[in-house]
């Protein structure tokens, strides 16, 4: 029998589980409530048309649809995606050559650690940062450099006197990004300020550090003013901006993108090749379909309904049943999450077990720390169970505190 | 202006655009006959069966097809594939724990990378390669121990030399696998024999080195007797092995997998986490259901009627025009190549801007050897070139020697 520890590498060596996989598969049985997962409500799927579009795409257009496709993604997809960047984001003048079509933004954050990450580079992201993130970023072994949240997004004077720590030790050569979720950010479901915005990109311009604008969440605005992403107020000037499909029309579908500068996006179609060589054509050129019939957007009016009742259901029940002295909670203008905030001698890892005896589960705060701290927060997800589960979701979670 | 230069990591500055890309980027105007990439043959895709399934798939079952899927891969399909690995391959008693899905095989390379390879590990490939396989395990750096091919497969006897030598060195742990197509090679279109799967398994048992084997073509044989393959004789032992609906069903839809010991797929899964978190659920169910219908293997009995057809044409073409002393070409049992062998005074990689003069293009050898060398071989595709352009392809390629 082979040894096999001896075989892996030392990157599989810096891979560690997602505590949210290990948690939720054990909270899988029918009578527990589950905020865990960040899944969409499946009656957002569009599934109707899709059967539809699908028809076309296999018969019409087999010796494409059925074919390998270029690593840079399908033409007509682009097509459509620059369009919708430029309508609804301000985003103009983007080529083919500045996009790149990946499996899900996860591939996208993947390329990034791949083509930017050595063992010795630093990458700042926010803390809590989003678990994927960190996921993708970790396996190439760079050392984090985390930034507080506040309720209008980083600390952007943190940032500033992180730079110049980096700058002042002469390492800021090995900074590669900044990686930030500016809307309705995952956990903590606070969006970055317009001033924050402009100040974190004078301070990456100013120390030439790149940034990581990832953006799944930003069409999922329930109340409030849409800001202006991070990559127009740049012009595009040193940001790359990753978005993806699956909050606002299927996951399971796995199409993400990398928007940016052409020799970024070169660099990461290289690295593309030697990961998956493509992204299956048959659902890039679905997706190119369905952009086409014009109709996300008015799905996406009805997911914002479903969901801004959910979220307000969600924190209706918080205030009336999490009886904490202290405790509080994110009211999220748009996307998935609240984070919850509970006094310091809470721990919600050990709570967790807790909570699984009561019918429901959470995210515990500890898994969005890439120093795996003890912590007394809460990720709660709003969007999968259905509405009528959610206040005794929040009812058993009151529970706990009793 | 960012200097990019300095942010690009170590790994992607290791990572080269395949020669095939560049090539045949050049290659695509509609008056050269190709006989460059491994497309297959748009004729052999389901496509009518693969509409009216994707109907079922996403309006019955979307709260699943749409949705995130595990990492593993879906339940449905690992079922239909473990049927299939023991009807077909004899292989007996393999659970989902054994088994990955992935976005096509690349990735199931990459991921073996990802598991396996440091900067300072070595991997014995056939030379010349598979260049997919070349481009996923270059990126983590490992030294190739090439050896050389054989018309009944990998020179075994080479490759106990090179472990014996490895091992006096006392570096034998750091080489982790031996990576070999041992039926129908790309680009060798060689088959390897009985006695030299049972030798390499005793060598690699004997060293405690890990087998990987990568068996695309496996099913589009044309004549002669199926072999077994080598991780059935080892009964899984050391063995891992990588497949593929590539070339039996669509490489459009990207489903490949890994077959294995528990440890390393679940290794694998956690690698994949962080690179697309999930193979597109859609066209996993799609791709279940579908063999589940049971009619893949009439259909592959008509792509192999088609394949023989035009293997033959170009075997036949290639006796009547190419008339060169001392050139060889394979007579591949299957698959989709044939490597042509010309005297060392021929460069395939300077004949190949003349090939284009006159209409015709293939992969000069270089491209399959990790130290680019000069090369007087050229790979030729028969697959997806209409019949009736094979001759005549062939015929401009024997122009190049008039």
């Amino acid at each position: 029998m082979l040894k096999l520890e001896r075989l892996f590498s030392k990157m599989s060596k810096r891979m560690k589980s997602s505590i949210i996989r290990e948690l939720l598969r054990d909270a899988t049985n029918t009578s527990i409530i589950s905020f865990g997962g960040g899944a969409p409500d499946p009656e957002t799927f569009d599934r109707n048309t899709l059967a539809r579009l699908s028809q076309g795409v296999l018969i019409d257009e087999y010796p494409i649809s059925l074919q390998y496709g270029a690593t840079e993604g399908d033409p007509l997809l682009k097509d459509e995606l620059i369009k919708i960047l430029d309508d609804r984001h301000g985003i103009k003048g983007l080529k083919h050559e500045n996009l790149l079509i990946t499996v899900g933004s996860q591939q996208a954050l993947d390329l990034m650690g791949r083509i930017f990450l050595d063992e010795d580079s630093y990458v700042m992201v926010s803390h809590p940062i989003y678990l994927g993130a960190a996921s993708a970023f970790r396996a190439y072994g760079p050392k984090f450099v985390t930034i507080d949240l506040e309720d209008d997004g980083l600390n952007v004077n943190e940032v500033e006197r992180a730079l110049k720590k980096i700058d002042s030790r002469g390492e800021i050569s090995k900074l590669k990004f900044i990686y930030t979720v500016p809307n309705f950010h995952n956990p903590a479901g606070v969006t970055m300020s317009l001033e924050k915005r402009k100040a974190l990109i004078e301070l990456a311009h100013r120390y030439d550090v790149l940034i990581l604008e990832d953006d799944p969440y930003g069409e999922l605005r329930y109340e409030g003013e849409k800001l202006p992403d991070i990559y127009t107020l740049a012009s595009g000037e040193g940001v790359v901006l990753l978005n993806t499909m699956s909050k606002v029309m299927s996951p399971g579908i796995r199409i993400g993108m990398i928007a940016g500068d052409k020799e970024i996006v070169a660099k990461a179609a290289l690295a593309k090749q030697g990961a998956d060589l493509c992204t299956p054509t048959f659902t890039q050129r679905l997706v190119a379909r369905y952009l086409h019939e014009g109709v996300i957007f008015d799905r996406i009016k009805s997911a914002i309904e479903i969901y801004r009742k959910k979220k307000n259901v969600m924190l209706n029940a918080l205030g009336k049943y999490i009886k904490v002295s202290g405790a509080k909670w994110t009211k999220p203008e748009g996307g998935l999450f609240i984070w919850v905030t509970l006094p310091k001698e809470y721990d919600t890892m050990k709570l967790f077990e807790k909570a699984k005896k009561v019918g429901v589960a959470y995210i515990p705060g500890t898994a969005f720390y890439v120093d795996d701290r003890i912590s007394s927060n809460m990720r709660l997800s709003f969007c999968l169970p259905p509405l009528e589960q959610i206040e005794e979701g929040i009812k058993r979670i009151g529970k706990l505190f009793d």
